[in-house]
């Protein structure tokens, strides 16, 4: 399987940014991770992070036919971003939902997603490990 | 009189996504008819598709001593982008506000539109015609 | 095309209600507007007006077979007549909802149509031209 | 390690109860499953099923110093038990949170959670898989 | 038809409790005229009631394949148990809600049922004749 | 007994509206149907239909002194007519509610009456037998 | 002077309907005093009582050029009629809305009233002398 | 009768504060006019200003025994006071809620009092003849 | 006199759970010293705990003639459980309503009781001391 | 200890005012007999009332290094005095809030304190009895 | 020019009341340092406290041809007084409103100003340099 | 100090939109007399400008370690961009938050921020002065 990690706004902070919450390895080493992660259960991930939401509706377009499925975590966009959820209700590449964090626990504004409900699946609170288990939801 | 048509996010798509809402011509026949329907009465229309709210806002901008009206369908960012809304109240060029699909027959979150308000006026529901409704709607 | 225009409650005034709104022309000379504008695209259009909710919704019911298409200003009742909903929704003619003024740049209360939902689709904000391009609809 | 999975009112009917959003699988099926998923990675799991709100607290409370995780599909009293709310929160153990179907794509008051804001995390929308993950995210 | 007739939380000081509101007969009295109601018809019933939430689930999941029809007056349970609505969608037998007071007219908490809309029907305000007409709602 | 059973707005097409949720028979094959079960019963009814909110209250008045009960299903009216709830407050007849189809499991604003808190009580989702289950109310 | 009197739905019971809100005059008998009261300061008032909201938009639209005020109590029109609204904005006759009773110490919806903001004035909870009051408003 | 007119908070300013709204005469010179309304019809006024909460409850409980009635213009308070609403409830002379200005008409806030309910009846819009319709409502 | 105490779902954790919240004592040794409490005042307590919401109805029920109040600290049924509060409203036992913590300092769920409105009274935040002073309310 | 019973606004009219809800004693009495009740149990109360919010804030602060408690009443403050509240929180005297009567089961605005967050408990409903409870959780 | 700063309910408790949201410093030091840095500019700063909001509104409403212009920090009152807005509103003196703390970052509550709308302009955050900079805006 | 100005979508069109609510000055001009202000007090500005949410995301990502301070007025980005939001709260950078007009007495979308939360403190309402003081509060 070819799968797809996208990781949204501010996402290319981590392991710098409040890492009591998101933890201390940068997303460079998340990535390398993540690729060992399915390369031992014989798949293949690619990645791919943006500040910019037309940027992501266009990675998520572009992504039919060519991957077997989506791993995303649109970071603050998650709440908002109508456009990302448009563009993932417009392609059949299923799309896995995640969060580093558990964003029930955090401000109120964090417990809205709008992208949920065009989604196959949801996990979160898990830190890195929401990741890796968003993408083994695809071969499991 | 000239008049810019504007695609916003995850339009490029039409004619690929969700057909049985958005019907089955891609964008670029979209264009070429209205194109045409606006050269019959001796008006020219360009087009312009941005998934970025960024460069929607810089092109409405630089609409001003341009164009004689854009006809204007956000898409998506019809239901949350202050940004484009300051924008067209910005300038002096009318606005005619678009949507191929009835809106309010749809999910709750796509009968509000942050836009209407600063726009000269709205047409939704007719597919493909709308756009030449409401490019008509600057000539009648 | 036989279509039918219907003007709800208070259209009878327009001419003279808020010029700055609604413009000077009287219902009279509008319906011959739209009659003429109808005849020269080879088509016939029918006019009603009415001040009472329960008449306007027995010549919808009526419509049945008789029409092509309405074309609906049902004025303040656009607001809360769930009776005219129904009646909408009852008949298998489409109908296309106008309004004069572009009544999301009102007061708050005149942003919510509960009629839209079960209208093919709206023109609106163009003053009379609202109702010729909703006409046109029709025949597009 | 030992991990308990309480399944809440109603999903003793898995596999009889609306297949199209829970499958076909009988609890006693899908429970021989998870023991097995729980098995290969060296890890054992127990099962528990009630529709008892009282009940749930209970084995909860009770879980204390015996196991080292639950996985918890509270079924329906996901959206109001605050009473199971408090027992989580009331132990050490870590729990995550588990949904069949994509809760956030089906009736409004299936979106809210009263639950997930003191669970370690939640995995939703993949049917059994969600189970699966759950669990494996005790060992990650 | 062999018809199951449930009381739920509180419904067991029917004649003890607020007399004006639910009448001075006793559940066992109330339990007795209904039954002769349903056997004039040519009907059997039977009786259930329960202060537990879990019970009245139980109670209608095996009812399916034994019962033809369910009248349930859910008491305060009506009001917020997601669990007996879900437990209703599970089952096939037809369910008739049912209250002895009309609920309308008393605290606003008690408007707002959770079950009417996985119901067949509903009949409430006519104090025992809600349970009768209820009952001969499933033969009628 | 001499009772009163008023149709409001569009229910005089039932039979050609939306045959799914009304059925099939029209409003004076229902009529009869309602005769000849009062008829039965020792009892008369007669029948009134209007799309005037108006008439309806109209109606209701005279009713005073004259009929022992009506049955009164609004239509759209029941969710926003207060002047019909005020008519209905305002004389001594007693007034039973009644909707063919379960209005609970269907649009959103059908859910609200604004009726049901001045009524004896509702009965709604039998199709016709919610009539008939209506007017016995009123002599069981 | 010449008033006009418009008294809205449900008016024409007053005296008959809950004498302790309404008083036990009848409509007949409050005009006859209204009349004098208007006699005695040497101004004449007219009167108008409908059940029908577009009797009172029809009514109101004609006073324009024939009255020099308006004394309106809409009864339950006033929460919700915003066609009854727009005539009165659409006239420059001034009226001054009326109501018998304390509406603010009664139902929850009796405290809006869409009305008001396009009225000059507002006169509410002294019974007939409501009435008055508002009446002598226009020549105080 | 011997009546007390309470002026609230920044009343002391009227004829200087915002005269398009509030008229251009003092509050003195509307005393002395509001004084020789009452002298006319035979009846005495006194006058109170105040822009302290706290005295104006004290004024209205010490009111109790020592005048026919109270002509209360909060003026702000009339928006959130509770306070000064216990202080009226307190009491049994009967208060007349009096706005200069159309309070519907102005800012959302201004819609809502919180006096109403326990005043006997309001009026308001009519300028300074609002005082002297709510003086005269007391002897009428 | 004779009182019961009622602790609700979770409470047979006090001691265990959160104790900077709810302190380090025992249910057992709270139950010892609110006993002997009583006893020195003259007064007999007993004691009842569960984490079912059904037997809690059921033991409220029961109390009628037997004890002279009740003390209840419903835990988190506190939130939504309307079959206590129904349970409450059925029996002429009088219930002071407690809580260990200051619940308006907490989760802003736990600001609304849906039992107050039923018991006499409400003591809270005072810890342990909270049971003895709503006890003392029924012999002061 | 030397304690502080604040009364708030309008509670210098108790035994006056709504007898039914606050009892026949007038505020001089309870304080009489809070005093003895205090002086049994060794400690002193001293006493202040006032209808103004800035006095009684005033007194809070200046109550920091002299008293060891405070009781407050704060009256029809307590759902809207901010002011009050940030007086509590600024000071280290722990506040007791109560309230004589169940302000739970009286009009909807009572039911919401802006200042127990900050007060360390609360009593209510049980009359003068709620002031001597809290006065009691000082010593207790 | 010549300036006033208001300081509102609690400020006087400045150096006293939670330092870590308020710093050390006394309101008089405070002031002292106000004036001084305008002194340093060549203008000169009044000084007024009060816990009275109807003292605030009568120094808002006497500053009118005094003052060049007010800088004021309302307190709590800056949340609920509508009277001190209308004493803004009253006068022509510019005011600027002032907050020592980020007042978005703390309690809900505080996040409205009824006051902003009818100033000036806003600082907030910055502690006691708010008031420099409010104090400044004037003669930058 | 080095401090950056970051000026959001829509403000490259400052000094031609809407010059009534912003000025005259263009962007350049601003970003001149600005520069000055600073260099006068001995510090330096740099000015960026973007119509583009995930570039001023970017900036303020890369602005940490680099600048003592920023002043930045987000444009219509300030009421829902959560991106913004979180990359402020990613960095040790000090944000102070401005506007030029007063959004509070603007549209009512206006009157929230998103960002102020996470910002020091925010200057609104004083035209460029709003930026001139932001700027100053970082050396005041």
């Amino acid at each position: 399987m070819k799968l797809l990690v996208i990781h949204g706004v501010n996402l290319n902070l981590t392991g710098r940014r409040e890492p009591g919450v998101y933890g201390t390895k940068t997303l460079d080493e998340i990535n390398v991770e993540l690729s060992e992660f399915c390369a031992r259960a014989g798949h293949t991930a690619e990645f791919f992070q943006s500040n910019f939401e037309g940027e992501i509706c266009t990675v998520i377009q572009n992504a039919e036919g060519v991957y077997d499925g989506i791993v995303l975590n649109a970071g603050a966009f998650t709440h908002y971003s109508y456009a990302i959820r448009d563009a993932i209700a417009a392609v059949s590449v299923p799309v896995a939902e995640v969060h580093l964090s558990n964003v029930h626990a955090r401000e109120e504004f964090r417990r809205k997603s709008v992208l949920t409900e065009v989604c196959r699946g949801e996990v979160l609170g898990f830190g890195i490990n929401s990741y890796k288990l968003a993408l083994e939801s695809f071969w499991l």
